[in-house]
């Protein structure tokens, strides 16, 4: 079974999460998962890159900080670790998540 | 007189913008910005990276949105833009600012 590595929150920084965000792909993937309340099952939220671009700008969300992926069964699932997030760096991740949903409408990518 | 060039408002992007700021040095140069009410003569601001890579930072910073430069006379001045991006992205600036202080008195560089 696939073991994921994750930084703690110590080992988590402020540029570390901006890079992280500062792709398109990984933002739009970052709001996607926001939608849900609870962790969704790797490969259910549907993005525009191939599976193993994609495996990579999940590592870099992951080596971030901003995702939590786990296996459970034959299941992998992820989370957002906004909880801990907010914590740390207060508001970041909120107006950030705001700021990509109004860009979002006023703009045509 | 050197001109300078840079984006409208419409032209500024949020992932430019998270871009710009994920890098140690020029997110410690936007907070030292930050802490001046008025705009500051270049190279005002001590920075702890030679002339010509600070040259290169300014210039991403610039091109992404978040500073304004202008000459008068023989003087360069640079500016954040902060009313302009607090507008079109709220509160980005303004919590991601907070967080680097925050950063800065709880982690050893």
């Amino acid at each position: 079974m696939k073991q994921y590595q994750h930084p703690t929150i110590d080992q988590i920084t402020l540029t570390g999460i901006l890079h992280a965000l500062s792709d398109p792909v990984r933002l739009n993937f970052v709001r996607s998962l926001d939608q849900y309340a609870t962790e969704q099952r790797c490969g259910a939220i549907a993005t525009p890159v191939a599976k193993s671009t994609m495996s990579h700008h999940l590592r870099v969300l992951r080596e971030a900080g901003i995702i939590r992926t786990r296996t459970e069964g034959t299941q992998c699932l992820t989370s957002l670790r906004l909880g801990e997030l907010d914590a740390k760096f207060p508001g970041v991740m909120d107006s950030v998540l705001k700021a990509a949903d109004r860009s979002e409408l006023t703009s045509t990518p």
